[in-house]
């Protein structure tokens, strides 16, 4: 858990649109007292205005960074310009999937781009999500090992099997460095839909599981529905 | 459908480690008097081997590319230089996720890497989707787009609703372009990906529903299994 020096609280996942809710636990069936949501996790908004130094970056600042990212000076941010900007700690492009999910979320107008007020959502979320990656990178090696994935999601409680842990380690890191060798980590783009992924399925799993028993009873259509809005 | 000059036959999408038995439909409930699996739909494994010339490639010819992969000279082809090596009609190159697909499917021994004895079944399979592509990119393109994907998925046995067709092809398809204009189409590596994962899915349902009525009942941990499970 991640304890403020003064505050007993852990660090929450950014909340995004597929939820108003918090983020919070599910292990189905939820074993019995334990706490649903658990007490200890909530987002802190207060927190999430800040700036990587401590500051909440004014308008004349974020603006600076938007005419950046807009490199056609549109006065709008495209999925291409977008995908140009996000840079990983490695250098390496974020996924056009984690770029389409990020429109997604805060193309609020589905105008398919991204206005000015609309990239004051997504720098908030994408700077939440940089200090959850940084405070889970507990060894500092930039990425996420799956070790550190799992706290990672068990601290925005989603306390799942080894073999779940094990799939999505498996979906979200690079490829196993041939010859053996350390595995690679995941990177931060990847980091954050790997969470986000987690977050939806068990939402969608949650809204059907009406008698909270761990078990749905789902068609075809709906299955697939539940997987393919996901990211 | 796609029949041969000569013989009552469909296209039918390459088969693939997932599951040995051949494309086929799965729309539940079946209507009544529904084919299953419909008896248009076959692999054509004869017509696979052959070169986009016609011909079988011989040995020395798949070795001189498998050599121009192996970039490192190693004997073996690492997801990175697989990576390095794939690129779609619009020189894009593939998605790390699809070439990730590819070496779980072909890396038959886990090694990691794929050998020469891989390489000749990851570049059948590939040659078979470059077909498949090819025949249902009817306008020539160079994309697929969702009126050919509903075709191509149809003509694979899946006969999915407008729903669904509309969420496959916002999940692989690229955003659409500020400002309106057409859609622009899904590249070569996520069709096969697209449709590798409602093949995945779909035999993934099928096999926990033993009653065929188009239901299943399935707990969190087999529901989060089955999605992480598909590409």
């Amino acid at each position: 858990m991640y304890h403020q020096p003064s505050q007993r609280t852990s660090y929450g996942a950014p909340s995004h649109r597929y939820s108003q809710s918090r983020p919070h636990g599910y292990a189905p069936p939820p074993p019995a007292g334990s706490p649903y949501p658990p007490q200890q996790l909530h987002h802190r908004p207060s927190q999430s205005q800040s700036s990587a130094h401590g500051g909440a970056p004014d308008q004349a600042r974020l603006w600076q960074w938007f005419c950046q990212v807009d490199t056609d000076r549109s006065g709008e941010i495209s999925v291409n310009e977008l995908h140009a900007a996000l840079i990983n700690g490695d250098w390496s492009r974020f996924d056009i999937d984690t770029v389409k999910m990020l429109m997604g979320m805060f193309d609020v107008d589905r105008s398919g781009t991204i206005g000015f007020n609309e990239f004051q959502g997504l720098w908030k979320y994408i700077v939440d999500w940089q200090k959850a990656f940084k405070y889970f990178d507990r060894d500092g090696s930039g990425t996420i090992d799956g070790h550190e994935l799992a706290n990672a999601l068990q601290n925005f409680g989603y306390n799942l099997s080894p073999t779940l842990m094990s799939l999505i380690e498996q979906k979200y890191a690079p490829a196993p460095i041939a010859g053996g060798g350390p595995k690679p980590g995941i990177t931060f783009d990847r980091f954050v839909r790997a969470c986000v992924l987690v977050r939806t399925l068990t939402e969608a799993f949650k809204t059907r599981d009406t008698d909270h028993d761990g078990w749905i009873q789902v068609n075809y259509e709906d299955f697939m529905v539940m997987v393919l809005s996901a990211p």
